[in-house]
């Protein structure tokens, strides 16, 4: 039997999603809390292999049990079973054909910047503090380069073992609420580091250092090692995986927290 | 000189506000700090006695110096030396007469429960979990009772120290964002455990036990034993402290993080 679920976490005690040796990471701790209700050893597949310090709202996990449970004992039984900033949201059984990973159609981000000249004191690794003030309006402006299908290897980890740089961008959008400002960014998949690459280029182009034309000059480049640095981790969060409609699959606010627009 | 400041606190890991013997406090945190920038020791003075694990996004406390600093000392410098879950985010020179107690002629908190029938993953100490259902609009149709000047005795905690009952609610709001429900609350000053046991009772209500008219007969009551269970400290943010114009002290958002409303 296949079980899928969506995960919220926060990433920071955590050396990123994937399984290691010697360090702590998400995955491990799913996969001791499944197996303790699964009374068997369980493996899992997610959509988007966050890196350590990366947060997820609704991180996609499947993965493979023989045993039967009631629906609550993958919700409230692995919950738990897991430290507290690690909550399934829900659970539900699905066809042996599905994928977290392969079947997922698209991966949602969102970067949250908090643009204040003194750092914050709340939730302060959740957030990338940036004391610069930063112009919206010019970072919106450099956007739409983005869209559409384009290689990305400007905006690509040197680390990335993805066989094409080309990906299909089908959102971005900047916009501030008060303190924050938020990236929002939907595509097929990403390349290694491609939210936070973009996002750091986008803050020189906030900070008036590099006008709104330089984000699609860069892409065209195709040269890494133009564009900027990469942005810190603690702001990110996957947030939303979408499949095709037949899977039926639960929804559950993006957020982070109450950030509902 | 005197110096007034703002506050951001998370208040997970401290005793309350209070500086006591042998338990760390944010009070301790901050006067330490305080008293390395000023070369000399600091003593200060608050506008709300936050209890053991509640939050403030802005505190104000004041503070008298002899030694002068330049104004940056107060806000950047001091923040060197504060632990992450605590940052000042303004500082002004004040009159010798400002006082961050009794200057003050209102109060502001916000209570934030998380309505989900699953825990949260993500800054879980700093929301309350509330897993039944909550009626958002049978809560906010009990909140005119409560608004005006009244003896609040019914909503006061046995060891309050106040030697009045007597407090002015200006403002009382209840409203849902995605899974988050907000409590905001306004009043000239609250008493102990003030907001947290109404917020208990508008639970009370949110969960159809108890109708909206509930409220008002509480309070009429005056007998703290009739109302609902003290709701819990993680959910509560002092989020604004209002002060007679001729002050003219920084307004910071209230928050918390990118709440907006």
């Amino acid at each position: 039997m296949r079980i899928a679920l969506g995960l919220e976490y926060d990433g920071r005690a955590y050396y990123g999603w994937q399984r290691q040796r010697e360090v702590d990471s998400v995955q491990q701790r799913l996969e001791e809390a499944l197996s303790k209700v699964a009374d068997e050893p369980v493996e899992t597949v997610c959509a988007g292999r966050t890196d350590a310090g990366v947060h997820a709202t609704n991180q996609v996990v499947h993965f493979d049990v023989s045993n039967q449970r009631r629906a609550a004992a993958w919700t409230l039984g692995v919950n738990s079973h897991l430290p507290a900033d690690i909550a399934v949201r829900w659970a539900q059984e699905v066809d042996d054909s599905f994928s977290a990973r392969f079947s997922a159609t698209a991966r949602r981000y969102r970067y949250i910047i908090a643009n204040n000249p003194l750092r914050p004191g709340i939730h302060s690794h959740g957030v990338s503090h940036y004391h610069h003030p930063l112009d919206v309006d010019a970072m919106q402006a450099a956007t739409p380069a983005l869209l559409g299908e384009h290689d990305f290897s400007a905006f690509r980890a040197a680390q990335c073992q993805s066989h094409s740089a080309h990906r299909e961008v089908t959102h971005l959008n900047v916009h501030r609420r008060g303190d924050f400002i938020i990236v929002d960014i939907k595509a097929n998949a990403f390349l290694h580091h491609m939210v936070r690459n973009i996002v750091g280029s986008l803050i020189v182009i906030g900070r008036h250092q590099q006008p709104p034309s330089w984000l699609g000059e860069l892409l065209a480049g195709k040269d890494r090692t133009l564009a900027a640095a990469t942005a810190k981790p603690g702001g990110l969060y996957l947030v939303e995986v979408d499949y095709p409609a037949p899977w039926q699959l639960p929804q559950a606010e993006p957020g982070p927290l109450w950030f509902t627009e």
